[in-house]
C-alpha cells in the first residue's frame, strides 16, 4: 500500500509515542519530531507506510540511544497472551468449524497492541470474543473474508510462511498453527519474525517465549521494517516465500508492505485498525479481514 | 498556553483538512504539508498554538492561492445557527437562571466547529442541550464554572469587551449579549472578530449577518492569527482590551492565545475539545468551562 497524505500527523504520533516509551526528556522527543520534519520532504509517498517506520524508529533509536524501547511491553504482552492460550485451545475444541475458529481467533489476537496502553479493554474485548461462537458477525460479505478459498489453498500446501506481527498476538498465531498442524502434521509451516527490534513486533526471543518452536520453524525476515517489505528481506527469506504453497501475512504492517505487490497464494489475516488501512481495503474500521493478495 | 509536543501532529492534520477545504490537487496538499515539515523545527514551543496556527494557514493560502478556504462553510454555519436563533431566545426567557441559560448557550454554541462535518451531530446535540433545564451537569465544581465570581464582574462592569470565535456561534453570542444588555442598557459592549479569514473564525461580515450590530459594537482584533495573541493586535484594540471592565473570551484558540498573560477581570468560556486543552485546564474532554485568568 503506497503512503496516505493522512499517514503524515499520524508519523508525527507515533515517532512521539515511540519517544515517550523510550523515556527521554521531552527536549529528546521535539530533537525526534524535528529530525521527522527534516526526513518528511524527501519521502515518497509511493513507499509504503513501513519504510517510514523504519526511518522513524530508527531516529528514535539514535536519538535516545535505546536499542529496544518497547522491550518491557513486548514481554507484558507475551505474558498477557499466556494466560489465554488453555482458553484459546478450549474454543477450537468446542468448535463445530475448528479451522474458522482457529482463523478467527488468530486475527483477534491482533487486538493486543503495544499492550501497556488499555490492557483492560483487550482484557475484555478477548472476554467478549471468546463468549460468542463466531466473530463471523463482522464478516460483512465474503470478499473481505474469504474463508472458503483460504480451505482449499491450505489444504493443498506443504508449504507454510506465516508472517507474524505483533508480540502477544504470537500465542494466538500458535492456536492457529497447531490446528493446522493437527489435521496435517506433514505440512512445513515457517514463522517469520522481525530482525531487530522495531515497536512491539515479534522477534525470535517473543516466538520462542510463546512457545512457537514446538510447531513451526522460526525463522527472520532478514528486515527491521515494520511490515514485510521484500527488498529490505534477506535471500534466505526470499527463497522461503516464492517457495511457499500459502503465506498466511498478518496484521496491518505486513499489509501495508505487501499489498502494493502481486504474490501467488498470500492471504492477509487483520482487524482494520486505521481509517486509511481500512479505506485502501473497502472496509470498515473494527471489521475482521481475511483477504487474498492480487496475484498480478 | 505553550504549544505541547502532542499539538505538532494536530498540526500536520490541520493544514491537511484546510488544503483539501481550499479543493486543491494532493499534490499541493502534499506541498503544504512539506512546507509546514520545513517551518517546524524553528517554531518555539513557548509560542502558543495559534501561532502555528497562523504560519499554518498563511503556507495555505500561499500555495492553494485561496484566500479564504472556509467562506462557504462559515455562510453556512451562520445560516444554520440563525434557525435556532428562537429556541434560544425562548429557552432564556424561560429560564429561572436567564443569565446562566445565557452563559451556557453561548459555550453550547462553540459545538458548530466548520458546521459541514457532521451537521446532523451538532443539530442533534443542540437539541439534546435545548431539552434540558441547565447543562449544569457538566459543571463538575465551581473550580472551572465560576459562574458566581462572572455574575459579580458583570454587574459592575461598564465596559465589556467580547472575544469571538466561530461564525455559527456568533448567533449564541448574540443572544448572551442581548441578555447582558437587557439587564442594563448602558453597559458598553464590543464584539471582537478576526482581521482578516483564518479557518472559520468569525469576521465582521459574519457578526453582522448573525445580528450582533444590533446588540454591540464589532471591531476587528487587527491579527489574523485563529485566538487572540495580544503582541499581534492593533493599538485600537489593545486600547478596548485594557479599558474593559470585564472580558469574555470564546473557544479554545482565544485561551491558547491568552492564557499565558495575566489579565484582570477576564473570563474564558468554552468547550474543553481537545485533550491538550483539557489537560492544561485541568478538566475532561467535553466539560463545559467558566474560568476566571489568572490576573498574576
Amino acid at each position: 500500500m503506497r503512503t496516505y497524505l493522512d499517514c503524515i500527523p499520524c508519523f508525527f504520533k507515533q515517532a512521539l509515542e515511540a519517544a515517550r516509551i523510550a523515556e527521554v526528556e521531552p527536549e529528546a522527543q521535539r530533537e525526534i519530531l524535528n529530525a521527522l520534519a527534516q526526513t518528511l520532504p524527501d519521502f515518497p509517498l509511493e513507499a509504503s507506510p513501513p519504510e517510514m517506520g523504519r526511518i522513524i524508529h530508527r531516529i528514535v533509536k539514535r536519538i535516545t540511544k535505546v536499542e529496544d524501547p518497547y522491550r518491557e511491553i513486548k514481554d507484558r504482552s507475551n505474558c498477557f497472551a499466556l494466560e489465554y492460550y488453555d482458553r484459546l485451545i478450549d474454543k477450537v475444541e468446542q468448535s463445530g468449524d475448528r479451522l474458522l475458529t482457529a482463523v478467527e481467533l488468530a486475527i483477534a489476537g491482533n487486538i493486543i497492541d503495544y499492550g501497556v496502553k488499555n490492557i483492560l479493554d483487550v482484557d475484555a474485548e478477548l472476554r467478549r470474543i471468546l463468549e460468542h461462537e463466531h466473530m463471523s458477525v463482522k464478516h460483512k460479505d465474503g470478499k473481505t473474508f474469504q474463508i472458503e478459498e483460504f480451505r482449499i489453498t491450505l489444504d493443498k500446501a506443504k508449504t507454510v510462511v506465516y508472517l507474524a506481527d505483533n508480540t502477544g498476538e504470537t500465542v494466538f498465531d500458535r492456536v492457529l498453527i497447531e490446528e493446522i498442524k493437527r489435521k496435517d502434521p506433514e505440512k512445513e509451516i515457517f514463522y517469520i519474525v522481525k530482525d531487530k527490534p522495531i515497536i512491539n513486533d515479534a522477534l525470535i526471543k517473543d516466538a520462542q517465549d510463546c512457545g512457537i518452536d514446538k510447531v513451526a520453524v522460526i525463522m527472520s525476515s532478514g528486515s527491521d521494517a515494520p511490515g514485510t517489505i521484500l527488498s529490505f528481506c534477506s535471500d534466505e527469506f526470499l527463497n522461503r516465500f516464492r517457495a511457499a504453497d500459502l503465506v498466511i501475512s498478518k496484521g496491518q504492517g505486513n499489509f501495508e508492505g505487501l499489498s502494493g505487490t502481486p504474490v501467488d497464494s498470500l492471504y492477509y489475516l487483520l482487524l482494520a485498525k486505521c481509517p486509511v488501512i481500512a479505506n485502501d481495503i473497502g472496509c470498515d474500521v473494527g471489521d475482521v479481514i481475511l483477504l487474498k493478495a492480487k496475484t498480478h
